[in-house]
């Protein structure tokens, strides 16, 4: 009888080249599977680590394109943020490997997809979600959250002799005291050392940014324009032009590493119920968003802004952080987003310079909502002051009667 | 028969010179009113120029205690925003100045208040609202939007002319081009060549920080501690602590100042339903923002803040924004923001440098919602790996269903 | 030189007969509007009156259809409502009026629209922030706002005496003691007797319905059928079907006239800051809103109806309300609208009887998340219980701390 | 060894019964408890089974004035629903229930909990979340979630065979073909039968609720006064007057009855992520949300009820539905429930007749928000109607360039 076969997301580094020897040894025929989303890796070293283990083969998949096309530039549009300040880098990574994947899986002819992930985390539950949603019917093997296998792998040691009694090659570079996971949107640091979180994340630590105490003296400033709302074109500080989106991403990367644009150190709330430590690098992610919350400003309607911002920024950031990339609420929402971009059309000047990124300026040949005369404190035309007496005065019949209330109640709103 | 009073709010400009003399022209007394909110003014240059003008007396009221312990610090328990970027110091202020203006009033028996804001900005609301809340039978007299006023003062001319003719001193310094406004929050800038949003602000404007570019080479370490989420201690790069709650408001603009720390620049929506350009530099509201966004990652309930961020915060800003602060729905909303800061106690070490502050680490003595060991992925001490997959399960099902249908139609989730 | 020319709404009654003279005084040459949304009105009398008066002629234009199908089809899909009560009857025509008689004064060249509202509700703010997003240049004469207008006809003798004057025909019927509004959503009824918010409507006020204590002893049953959250088939208590559109608008109409269904009688808060009373009559919005949302029940998932609910349908109704359906919030909500009802696909058993409706059973033919045998209790087919230990354990992570801090501060959650 | 003990909540009928006898079996001393919400139950007998399967004892408790005083009051101030229909009955009372059961649980020196809910439902998420909360070290023991129980028992004749085996008395009536669960607040009906979505309840099933076909002929009418949003004052239509909260609410429960108020049968979301149908009579609490919701409409500000409707009403009544009482957000979300509730304070006069409830006037002695006088179209007291124009220039600003952007991209807005 052939045996089953799974597909398991592989990495080539310890965790996975267990899992997948020890899925070999339960009996399963196994498929690796590693997504290209922008992260430095020698796929050839993990295929031939793989096929050494034992894996039938190793595909990989460049994601980059989809990944920048249908999810960063999404976050960008609805200026996507968690817990005001974690701009999501993993979160919106884990739709495009999830779904590569299973189209791998369903293509091997697979009746199980594997992960890595721990069982404290978040990532096990955006990749397991995803996938229930893409294929309802698809099995799901957990490692890390089986008895037989994390009370057999207790600890590092465990580890270490399976691979040895294996023959699995381990490197033998020192394991960082922290582990990382990157892609083009950030790199991500947690665990370790950052566990204490007033420990001070070292300066090497940092993959995606360049120091800020090391960074050029002289700030750099360059331009980036948008088409309803998606960054159609940037002016480098060289006068280069790029209007490809994913050379975009990768120009405003260098630009920000160089700068040291766009590193963030917080303690978060996981899905899971567990607060934890994080540090982002994320230079793309960090400029585009100041630049278009600033166009924003210029272009969008006030209140269909304020609405965004309520409603649709805080939820599509919410669902993407939890894993519900594939769910009816996203998709609802998401129409929501489109629906607020047609107008988001100008460019914003920028300027980069030891840690952070600045606006200059912003201007629009297509919107109108903004027009410096009628803004101008100097001129009256098609404006009536007395209008805006009425406009108080009609705000104030609620508030009078608030005063009045207080009054009778003997408080006095004069007092500080 | 005796001469009705008015209370005019005085800043000793052009603007409010004039304004004071065409009320008494009117047959008015008046009696003016300078509100010190922590900007640098010559109180006594001004009292004697309204006294040579012809007001009865000019009130200068201390109100930097009650903006700091009243509104400043309870935006800083909201991370109070606008637009998720103007950190509000030009409408934090107005509340604390009209609650003074309206208790000069009352006490020099005055039968109107009056003010020189122009027809077309968000302070003269702020500021009527209040006043006709504080005292609802109150009579508002805002030249700028009454015809025979704003008709005779048509341009700068017509005032310098008056100016001449009633024997108003001008002072012979050339105006800025852009209008300001200072309070201990920040300093804010617009109008003028401000009013094209493309126009890069000149380095010489801003007033409450120095250039990022010219700012110390090496950045400054400091720790901020905060009790029920309220600045409580702060411990400066020197070593000295400053615990009051001015002090502490002051020290960190100084400290802000020196690096460069809070530059905004953005195009955002008046109330008034105009856009308006406005550049403002704010220090202190700046930094602690961050340390107390920061402080809660640590120590807040992830739902509670999630409620708080979306609906308390969104609507405090937008309430104080648009002058409603003496409304029941700030009375109501504020209740809120006070029972969400009970368990914000602990320290936050921050960093500023180069125009920005970071954070290098934050602890808490009194709350343990965070634990280095649970979040930690290398032990499962009081917790079940197992019961994240059911979790994970639970939530697949209403996911299952979502794909089952999406199988139906046709739609491939699969399909990138 | 030819008389400017005015687009009056005009209804017959007094006050816009009077408006109507007063314009032609004023210079103007005069095209009175009048909608056909429903209500039963004499139009060939109306046009009789007007001409005598003065006016160039009377344009009716039926709006039955598109009031129907733009606005109430919509109100329906997003459940609208107004404080949890009103079903905006009044509110939801306005759009369709107002855009009609911009249509009439662009085709008769005229340079300004008019109307009879008064100064205090809220039709007036409906009708002019929908002309002024329709024509922003068009000029709007409001005489109940006008003080030349307001203070000569100060009362009602005054109106009569003017009418006499300038040989207009009143009717001698005794006016009500209250003032209505009717169209095919509802009758309302408000000021008059009915300012007393104690007093008791009369049972021969309600001008929609039969009196629920007159109503037949006799249920009566039928069937609803929605398309995409649409209603697309009504199933009477005959036997007899419907399906369009307006006739199902119709036939539900004098169903629940019979029947007594759809009364309210309410304190609201009007958009100007007032709170006014107010009674409706809505036979079928409140049939259609209770079997619309009882479909939902049962074919929507639960996270869009819950997002739905609190941003959509809140904020659409309130826009509605406050006259803001010709504007960019509520285009950009209604997208949301749309694609939240793709599914909403099946038909409600319903009943009518002594002034209330009530739900009998639903059901659909294409929608599959709910699912007799899933939710039963008796299987556990596709489901595993032991996921549900999980799905608690994981929650229950971030209340045991919630527990301990309790404890810890000797707070005892156990005691009552 | 003593044997550890549990306390098991019981009811007397089959399940628990079983889990009684099993649990002994397992080696347990079990205390049973149950707890008095107001439902009609033979506690003598319940006892006397207990103590025969082999209890220690049975300890009942009777909580209806800490449900009503501590629970259903706050429901009524926030006029919680769920899906805007279901007025969560069964959600309300389980805090009191859990927190009860943890009481006697500790007070016997119990180390686990054990209970009979099903794992498809809501209420085990309740009570466990609630247990946990409590007491984080509780041990929770949930039979029907343990393979070992639900693979034993897998139907009812194994249940049956069971109580035959161990001598447990097994009730000779026919169960209903649906099952129950009654508190003060309603009874609720679901599974069995009901299942079917499209099934019409049976007349005999509702409990709480004579038919609305067989009701008075004659409408009953009577009045509740609130005060700070607490019912205070109950006037019966026999002119009885009743104070004290739980006899209000059984006075109104026996009114509601009679005259057939308070049905509901809807498909709703469980927390679970199923669909599941549910039939619901609860009279008073129908009542007394359309009371106080009309209340306010009179006395509360229009601003504080919008953010009280949108935010606390939502969430309040999710975190009840979905067992999250004990939260932290719930505590925090309970603070604006009661800040809003200062100035609900007045009457309502009510109706009930064949099935529903309907308003016949309301006053206030104290709050003055609502003036006939004010909101009256033929007074222009302390009202300038010139005001209203202003007010609506100003909003028409932002539509104007609305407007204008729709002409230039050649859109339409005068088209139907």
């Amino acid at each position: 009888m052939a045996k089953e076969k799974v597909c398991l997301a592989y990495s080539g580094g310890l965790d996975t080249s267990i899992i997948l020897a020890w899925l070999i040894e339960q009996g399963y025929e196994v498929v690796c599977f590693s997504a290209d989303v922008g992260q430095n890796e020698d796929w050839k070293a993990a295929e031939q680590k793989a096929l050494k283990i034992g894996a039938t083969k190793l595909v990989v998949e460049d994601l980059q394109r989809e990944f920048v096309d249908e999810i960063l530039w999404r976050a960008v549009q609805c200026n996507a943020i968690w817990e005001d300040r974690y701009l999501l880098g993993t979160s919106l990574a884990r739709p495009v490997i999830a779904r590569a994947q299973m189209r791998v899986a369903q293509r091997e002819g697979c009746v199980a997809v594997s992960h890595g992930c721990t069982g404290k985390g978040n990532d096990q539950v955006r990749f397991e979600l995803a996938f229930y949603a893409i294929q309802p019917s698809i099995r799901v093997i957990a490692p890390w959250r089986l008895p037989e296998f994390f009370n057999r792998f207790a600890g590092r040691n465990d580890l270490l002799d399976y691979a040895a009694k294996m023959d699995i090659p381990v490197t033998s570079t020192k394991a960082k005291p922290w582990s990382m996971d990157e892609n083009l949107a950030h790199c991500s640091y947690e665990a370790g050392i950052l566990e204490d979180p007033d420990h001070t994340p070292p300066e090497d630590m940092w993959k995606m940014t360049d120091s800020p105490l090391k960074a050029p003296d002289t700030p750099e400033d360059f331009t980036i324009a948008f088409s309803q709302g998606l960054p159609s074109k940037l002016v480098l500080p060289s006068g280069k032009t790029v209007t490809d989106s994913v050379e975009i991403f990768l120009a405003l990367n260098a630009l920000g590493r160089k700068h040291g644009v766009g590193r963030i150190d917080i303690v978060e709330n996981r899905y899971i119920g567990l607060k934890s430590r994080g540090c982002y690098d994320s230079p793309t992610m960090t400029i585009l968003r100041l630049a278009h919350l600033d166009l924003e400003g210029l272009v969008m309607d006030r209140e269909v802004r304020a609405l965004r911002d309520q409603f649709v920024t805080f939820t599509w950031s919410k669902l993407l952080y939890n894993g519900l990339y594939f769910s009816p609420e996203r998709e609802f929402i998401e129409k929501s987003i489109v629906a607020s971009q047609d107008r988001v059309n100008g460019s914003v000047r920028l300027r980069v310079y030891k840690g952070s990124a600045s606006v200059l300026g912003r201007s629009s040949d297509t919107e109108k909502l903004y027009s410096a005369e009628e803004s101008s404190m100097d001129t009256l035309e098609d404006f009536s002051p007395v209008d805006t007496t009425g406009f108080i005065g009609i705000q104030a019949i609620r508030l009078k009667k608030y005063g009045l209330m207080k009054e009778e109640s003997g408080e006095k709103l004069s007092r500080a």
